[in-house]
């Protein structure tokens, strides 16, 4: 079947989908995105990811294509012709295209350019990472310093993702003056006795979705919650470790760096929170 | 007149060369480019820019469109059919387009996206600025660790002209632990006596094909070249500044932060630099 995808007003095949070479997406990657998660054909946290895409495109003076109630029924319209049960939504909002190349923003009154795609991905939330875990290696973080925007400046994660495979592992965790920052795509922790430890938002990190609601779900289950910054080393001594992403959920981390961490097994509190924060996603999922 | 431009073998019309929303260019800003100046019809240092290009593309494991040659002959065509006697070519090569999204790279035989297009620009070597000479602001420079790769990731230094446009200058200069790095889109230099004084070759700059020329000629001119970082009181108190780019050739920096240097005006030297290489470049275009 060929995806329908979504730009800039139209539903278009997916191989029609096309974008000019103007477009300071392309040449500047002066853009921003989201990703929603899809489970039973409906989307999770989508709240969530709105509230961060405005902040995304506020933080970079970038006009908004439309309003929240539009990209909700863009992102149903998509999931429904599509026929996606489990998967994802991707959203990408650009500067737009001002007709020709120039490192100043163009005229305000320049249309943004709005694209959504959806990926299938069949029992997403039953992936078997969940049981087996993740091994990740740890890799210098030379992203830009405003991680906290999600722009599509991409390239440095992909790279990692490439080490990561060249070293047969599963991904990468970054390490920036010798503290883990973040995975390529996701938010990092460990787990010591009952206590989550996490580093602290800021410019440096991406401020998850997912991580919020974890964090929320852990606090209001009793656990303690730690947000500081922790290196390598202390993480291959935690108890557990894992991440969180919108497609990953709650998956755990089971070696870094060729070092077992705890057991090398997939951790209870890992597994416990993944339970919890599915089970309320699944609740609260329009 | 409609522009020509190329993009994947074919001469189109600019408003109908466009690339797929799944191009990687696009999605994750997986792509390199090239500008190079035309003066009087002629290219200006073509076999710098390629021998640049081919850092790039190695650097990131990213697979050549063509060959040299036929960079040469694309860039010779755009030049005619678009009748630029003074202007710029610019270039891009992304990963291409492997049908949907994914931080891993997709197979090897996916062919990369190359996109070219002209910039008109008459008198661009009479530019009033040579003259009067530009005035900038300092910024922290956030931008990722790789910056001898001449990736399109160019959100940063787009800010940053937006924050000199803001402070109703010219542009901006990086600094980093304290020290200079480069300016938005050009290399950084001060003058002290007959000393050019600019930040060695390393990660943290681009490697300024002009850079390269001008010192050369610099040296060749008996002047005296150090390469090693300054920071910008030093630059404030030194007798000149400027800058060099592929478009900019030298461009003398007359203010800095509110502060004149040297006299306020341009400099001699850089005045002399910008001479020699202009003279040196015409004789050698192509």
């Amino acid at each position: 079947m060929t995806r329908t995808v979504y730009l800039n007003g139209d539903y278009l095949p997916e191989t029609e989908a096309k974008v000019s070479i103007f477009d300071r997406g392309f040449l500047m990657a002066d853009g921003v995105y989201e990703v929603t998660s899809v489970l039973g054909g409906k989307l999770i946290d989508f709240a969530g990811h709105c509230a961060r895409l405005r902040r995304s495109l506020a933080e970079l003076d970038m006009a908004s294509p439309c309003t929240d109630a539009e990209l909700l029924a863009i992102h149903r319209e998509l999931v429904s012709v599509n026929d996606v049960t489990d998967g994802m939504v991707y959203l990408q909002v650009t500067r737009g295209n001002p007709g020709d190349r120039d490192f100043a923003y163009p005229p305000a009154e320049t249309k943004p350019t709005l694209v959504l795609f959806t990926q299938n991905k069949p029992g997403l939330a039953d992936s078997p990472s969940a049981k087996t875990g993740l091994k990740v290696i740890s890799v210098p973080d030379v992203r830009w310093g405003r991680r906290d925007i999600k722009t599509v400046q991409l390239l440095y994660p992909s790279m990692a993702k490439m080490m990561a495979k060249a070293a047969h592992v599963d991904d990468a965790w970054f390490v920036e003056d010798g503290m883990v920052t973040e995975g390529t795509s996701n938010n990092a922790y460990i787990v010591k006795g009952n206590k989550i430890i996490t580093r602290a938002l800021s410019n440096d990190i991406l401020h998850g979705i997912t991580r919020a609601a974890v964090l929320r779900f852990a606090r209001e289950a009793q656990m303690e919650v730690e947000e500081r910054n922790f290196t390598i080393e202390e993480a291959q001594r935690a108890d557990e470790a894992f991440i969180t992403s919108a497609s990953a959920f709650v998956t755990p981390v089971v070696e870094i760096d060729g070092a077992p961490v705890g057991a090398g097994t997939a951790g209870k509190v890992a597994a416990r929170l993944r339970e919890i924060y599915l089970e309320e996603m699944h609740k609260a999922a329009i």
